[in-house]
């Protein structure tokens, strides 16, 4: 029985892949876990049926059997550690993977939400550019510690990891942005991820989904 | 052999517990695990013997044999997964249980520390008074939902978990605001927990860190 994800029917990004069902595509494509999609629109993520499986009215959820979960992290904890291929089998570099993945949902994202917060949704406020450089200092200060911590490996820890998956989907967001155009080694540690053949079949999957929205 | 955490040797909420030692602290006491703590400065947080343990300079870390951990979530589950009292034993209570600890920091936490950064660090800024509305309204939200969601039950999910645990501990940072007010099924939530003997413990542990550190 394949497993079924939740996502926006219609992509606010215009289907940049931005949205998080992207990390549990690419997650999916990564272990090799074949999945269904139940789309559902910005009306339905309020309503009963959506809520009975993500409580805070968000994508992606994760059904399976008898197991239904949201949250991103938990998803991805999930499939993780039910697959093979997005933690290292050695408990203690297991433990270091999955620690990443908190580092990139608990100190890397909230900066970089803020950041387009302040440049997007707040553009228009009297506020924003005066407050935008403040900002933009707190996404980079942890830009410069993950970029020591990088050095020039090609990943976190070892092999590609959950960790990176998530570090990457956070950075991502970045992507309109200059901001890591000081960081050459990070611009390349995504641009190692967006060549992993999983990324691109998830990334079009979700492309797919924009695409068909916007010629109905 | 005991694990070390470290925690912060001048507490900046003066013993309020709101540091996220607390967190680990009080995971500790509810699985009865005795430890250690390594009290660093803001000066040390930042020299290379902390960043090697935490690339983010940020306090708690953990240390147990070979294993070195940052990220109070990753903390928290090794806690939860190497010692029985945190999370139940059926696999999808538990992964279950370990999605509100993601619920609690990925989607509670955010608008919860952007209260906090638009009341208190923006304070004195020009668009604070402006601005706070809007940061306002983006935490009921999310109380409304985990509101819903609680009802009247005495935890999320069942019994008390390390879900539990971390949703609460976000909570409580909205302590010194009225915001709980509204929500009186919360403010039970939170009441509950704090009577737990293990919560008073670590928070006990805490403040008398607090009280050396000022008698000194």
């Amino acid at each position: 029985m394949k497993p079924i994800i939740t996502a926006f029917a219609n992509s606010p990004d215009r289907g940049r892949g931005l949205a998080r069902d992207m990390r549990v595509r690419w997650a999916l494509e990564e272990v090799g876990q074949p999945y269904d999609v139940r789309l559902v629109t910005f009306k339905e993520m309020k309503e009963p049926a959506h809520l009975a499986r993500s409580p805070f009215g968000q994508i992606p959820t994760y059904e399976e059997g008898d197991l239904t979960l949201f949250e991103t992290g938990a998803i991805m904890l999930h499939i993780a550690t039910t697959r093979a291929g997005l933690l290292p089998e050695e408990p203690n570099a297991r433990e270091r993977a999955i620690m990443w993945m908190f580092a990139a949902l608990s100190t890397m994202e909230p900066p970089v939400i803020q950041y387009e917060v302040s440049a997007f949704f707040e553009k228009d406020k009297s506020w924003s550019s005066e407050r935008l450089p403040l900002v933009i200092e707190r996404v980079r200060d942890r830009l410069d510690q993950l970029s020591a911590f990088l050095g020039d490996a090609d990943w976190l820890e070892g092999d590609f990891s959950a960790g990176d998956l998530m570090m990457i989907e956070v950075l991502i967001r970045l992507g309109s942005s200059n901001l890591l155009d000081d960081y050459p080694n990070l611009a390349a540690y995504v641009a190692r991820a967006k060549a992993r053949p999983a990324f691109k079949r998830a990334f079009e999957a979700q492309y797919q989904v924009f695409l068909a929205a916007s010629k109905s």
